[in-house]
């Protein structure tokens, strides 16, 4: 993990960087039920999913969006602060044994009028498969400081 | 967990439920750096965050988003399915002892066009803590069936 | 998670429901081993197993009836207090990718003449594998508030 | 963990060990509801908890269980095979911090008749806390060869 | 687990006891990338490890080491301190679906001059897969009490 | 995670890093625990540890390593090979509650006569604590390519 200052004016749009890849596997499928409490059949119980369209256990939206951002948690900039996310959407389902990895790009940045000496800055996270299918997308809202 | 079949006309904007509790522990936050990958200080370094200004460790927000859609997983709905979240905004930091609980209230719906037979349920998530202040934000996006 | 308030009075003989089924997982296994200090060998070593008559590794008892119980907790009665169990029985081993799901019914009821404004009901507890096949029974005692 | 062959023959009633102890943490009580399912709040909610009669989380049932026979899974019997439990219950509430130590004592056996060469021996199983008290009984059943 | 006082001079050199045998799962891998904090793709990546040499994730050498000497956690000996590893060797990768098992021997003892009433214990760790190689070997010193 | 080619010839006598920081929790007592298997009292006993010389619980040796090794884990050099580590040493213990980050610093270089292309590094890692204590040092010896 580095620390890395990057100021409101050191972004820029279409700056973006790829992630290494993880394995989604059986286990972060039961660790994800055990830590968010959500042991919906869809997601643990293999024998009702045979009969449903996708005919096998599908990764809870909530762990590909965790694990999607937690890929991107490499570096740390102290004069940004997460603020929300817009527009998140489940494209296609995550198996197991799929191997995701995340892009984030930066894709829009305005100064706060409300808060002045900060900028508003969006990236576009988006998570894909081996088989170069989207997974998940959802654009991070970031407030940074301006450099002064 | 117990199914219940809800369609498209059984949806009314206002219709809201509220979820049991659960204290976020320090586990929770070790076990989420765990599952997601993201080991940045501000969750698990306690002498580091006593420099900051909140003085103590705060969740990761994936965690209270995860935590507070999982509180609500108690009823299957076969007819209806997760397309997004919209909006999601961190209000308040969640602390280690701090128990949250979800509150999730019907808030828009509209029949899809580009997709007959189905309509667009907008449900609001509100997360909050044991103090009465807002955590966590989000409108969850379900296409649900209509009945036939 | 619903709560409903249910007394000694509104318990009938017969009454029974069924849970949502869970495939139990390799993952399982090692979190019980894990969480319990159990480290046999008839749980944990695939090459020692397959000189076992079943010739694979089989769950811990105690991890059945930990998933077994946790699959029925859905429907909290304040007035209820669980006692103990009696009779527990593994009759089937239940192995990697096995799906689970469990049946509680009421078999017995009685007033308690020692603690007045009390009854003992008995909840049989059966766990079923996708096969059909009963891995565990058990029956579960609660101490239930009479009406007033 | 060491193998110890022990025929029927080799059981006698009134012997008896102890095992070291283990502190019960809030992580145990985090993991255990993760890895059951069962979310109660009287298990994992501080704030519900302090309006309850002992003022605080409470362990699950199932978690006394398991982690007092895990703590005595420390000699493998290849006679010897796990049957069942009978009687079992629970005294005192176990909180977090509590110590636990599990004593096993061999209460009664008998031979099968329906079943020639094997024995039934019952081994009672009693959990204490630090304090003295105990917080859960239970009686194994084991069937084990006789020595040929 | 036993209590066993064992004297510096009760260690013999060439006295050596083998453990159970464990099977390293993909659960271990994705646990230990979850405590250690390292999600190196050499673990956790099984589309990278394709187009590396050994076709496969291989586990954390920190994870081999860890459960190798954790096999081995089976006896306490009160008058025994660990006090450091030497020459510990990666020698063969561990992959998933192995199983390895643990051998410890005393290779060599000499009384303490700057410690009077202590001796230096070494006794070699050496995991071993079931395919007969050996996956990691480490010698650990012991600072033992001499019997007075 | 950072991908960065460093040759031998680019390692200097002298480089070093630090790491952020991480404070060590019960909760990572007992997942290690429950992930080595070693669960001896002097870890997870505070009553026993009470009676010690330290009066609470001490980390795994292996623990320690394992996160401290953990925390560096930051760059991937494809052309280094993590061969083993010699003179690992538990220097002072770890608490829970304690803050530990590691230092590394190349402390040696040579070609490998018996494998020509290559070179041994070895870095030397320390884990302290926020007492500024050291907890634990070993050096770490890296097979290298040289730059063709």
């Amino acid at each position: 993990m580095l620390e890395q200052v990057s100021y409101y004016e050191d972004y820029d749009i279409g700056q973006s960087r790829q992630t290494v890849g993880r394995t989604i596997t059986e286990t972060d499928f039961v660790v994800h039920a055990g830590h968010s409490g959500d042991f919906f059949p869809h997601h643990l119980d293999a024998e009702f999913c045979k009969t449903l369209p996708f005919g096998q256990r599908i990764a809870h939206g909530t762990m590909v969006f965790t694990i999607g951002v937690g890929l991107t948690a490499t570096v740390i900039n102290p004069v940004a602060f997460s603020y929300g996310y817009d527009r998140m959407r489940f494209v296609k389902p995550v198996f197991i044994g799929d191997t995701i990895r995340s892009t984030v790009e930066i894709i829009a940045k305005e100064l706060m009028e409300k808060r002045p000496g900060f900028g508003r800055v969006t990236e576009r996270l988006t998570v894909t498969k081996q088989t170069g299918e989207t997974a998940l997308v959802a654009d991070h809202i970031y407030m940074v400081e301006c450099r002064r």
